[in-house]
C-alpha cells in the first residue's frame, strides 16, 4: 500500500511531527511506501491563483478557478508544484492529513493544498460515491487545544461531528475518498508527557489495522434525484422516515443528528 | 460607521467583484467609511509561519503559533502585513468577508487572513459573547456554484447551516463578533444577467438597513460551566429540555437542529 501524508506543522519537535513520524514508522514497518508532503518545509503556495495555470487562462475576464484548473489539468497546463502533488496523490492508496486544528478547520497552508491540488477533482458529474478518488482512502489526523467535552453537543464549541462535516463531506467525500474516522489528539499540549506517549501508542496500534477499518458512513450518490435539484429521492425519504435520526450530519432531514457519525466508522 | 471588506477574488469582472463594489457604493452613500483588503491584489501571505513574529519566537522547539502570535501581539512584534490588517480591523465597526465558496469554506488566502490577523483573538479566557470583538459586527457574503436545494437538509451537499457553523461559530462568534446572517448568492455564474442584476439589487437594498438587523443567535458564554469542561450548566439544560430543537447547530443537545439558525437572524 502507498500512503501520502500531507503534513502541516513548522516545528519538528511538535506533537504533530511526532504523530507524523509515528505514522511513517508504523506504516513503513508494515511494508507500506510512505511519502510525506511537508507543506511548511516545501513553502507550499497556499493561494489559488491564475499563476497555477501555465500558458494563460482561457477566460481571463470571467476567471473561475474551478473551471480553469480542471481544463488546465486535462491539457497538462498546471503549475509544477501542483503536478508534483498530483503525481503523489495518483500513486497513493491512502492520504493522511496531519495538522493542528486552526479556527475549527485546517491551517490555511493545508486549505491551499486542497484548493490547488484537489481543484481538478471538483466535478459535479463525478462526485461523492462516484467521485474521482473512489478507490482511495483518506483521513484527518489532528490535534486540538481543548478537551473532548468542549466539542460535544452540549459543549461550548459544539459537536465536533458538525465541525468536521465540511471537511470530511464537503472535501474528502465529495472527491470520492472513503473516509476513515479521524484520529483526534485531544489537547496534547497541556497533557503530561506520559499521556502524550500513550496517545502516540494508541495511534501506532490503530495504524496496524487501519485498512481493516470500515469508513465513515455517507449517503450514496444514487439516493439523490439529479433531475430534481439533487434532493433525496422520495423512496429514500420514505425508507428512512421512521428512523429516529437523520441520514448524516448534513443530510439530517430535520431529525436529530446520528451520534458520532463523523468520528466513528460506519455509524 | 466604518466598514472593512475582506475580499478574495482575482478577477475584477467576477460576480464577487460586483458584490464588493456594490457594497462599497451602497455603504459609502450612507456615509460609511469603507476600507477594502483585496487579498489577491495584496498578494496576502496565507501561511501562518514563524516569520509572522519579528525578533524571534519564544519557544522555537515547541513552536505553537497561537501562543506565539498572542505574545508577539502584546509585545508589538508582529509582521507588518498583519499589523496593517489589525489596524483596519481595530477601526472597523463591521467586517464583511466577500468570497467564492471553495470546498465548503473560504479560499485558502482568506483562511490565511483569519489564521494570521485574527490569531491574537484566539483566547480561551475571552471568547464567544465575551470575545475581543464583541462590539463589532461581521458577516459572510459569498457565491456558490449550485442552487439552494443542493445545500438543504435533504440535498446532496447537506444543510448549509451545518457547513457555515465552523466559520460563523468557530471563527466569528468565537472572536466575539455579532454575526449578521450571511448574504448567499446562489449560483450566479449559471444564472441569467437579469438574475445576477436582481441579486445585486437585493444586496444593495439589504445593505441600506443592515445595521438594523438582529444578529444570528448563539448561546451566551454564561450558559456554560467553566469549572466543568465548559458544558451547558444543568439549569440551562433544564430550561431548554422541553424545547423541540437544539440551542444552536453545534450545541444541539441531541435534538433536531433549529431550522435556518445560521442563515436567518435571531432564530
Amino acid at each position: 500500500m502507498k500512503v501520502l501524508i500531507v503534513y502541516a506543522h513548522e516545528s519538528p519537535a511538535s506533537f504533530n511531527a511526532a504523530a507524523k513520524d509515528a505514522a511513517v514508522a508504523a506504516l513503513t514497518a508494515q511494508g507500506c511506501t510512505v511519502e510525506v508532503s511537508d507543506l511548511y518545509a516545501m513553502k507550499f503556495k497556499a493561494a489559488a491563483t491564475t499563476e497555477d495555470i501555465t500558458g494563460g487562462v482561457k477566460d481571463a475576464e470571467n476567471f473561475c478557478y474551478a473551471k480553469e484548473i480542471k481544463l488546465a489539468s486535462e491539457e497538462g497546463r498546471l503549475a509544477d508544484d501542483i503536478k508534483k502533488e498530483q503525481e503523489k496523490l495518483k500513486e497513493a492508496d491512502l492520504v493522511i492529513f496531519q495538522f493542528p486544528m486552526y479556527w475549527s478547520s485546517v491551517p490555511a497552508i493545508m486549505k491551499g493544498w486542497m484548493d490547488r491540488v484537489l481543484g481538478f477533482a471538483y466535478a459535479q458529474e463525478k462526485r461523492y460515491s462516484e467521485g474521482i478518488f473512489k478507490d482511495k482512502k483518506a483521513m484527518l489526523s489532528f490535534t486540538t487545544d481543548c478537551p473532548e467535552s468542549v466539542y460535544s453537543d452540549t459543549g461550548i464549541n459544539g459537536d465536533i461531528n458538525v465541525t468536521l462535516w465540511p471537511l470530511q463531506n464537503g472535501i474528502l467525500n465529495y472527491c470520492g475518498f472513503q473516509v476513515f474516522a479521524p484520529q483526534i489528539f485531544w489537547d496534547p499540549a497541556t497533557d503530561s508527557p506520559e499521556s502524550r506517549s500513550s496517545m502516540l501508542e494508541g495511534w501506532r496500534t490503530r495504524l496496524q489495522n487501519l485498512c481493516g477499518e470500515a469508513p465513515v458512513y455517507f449517503a450514496p450518490l444514487d439516493y439523490f434525484d439529479k433531475e430534481k435539484g439533487f434532493l433525496l429521492k422520495p423512496e429514500v425519504k420514505e425508507k428512512f422516515a421512521s428512523k429516529e435520526c437523520g441520514l448524516t450530519v448534513g443530510i439530517h432531514m430535520g431529525k436529530p443528528l446520528p451520534a458520532n457519525s463523523q468520528t466513528k466508522a460506519g455509524v
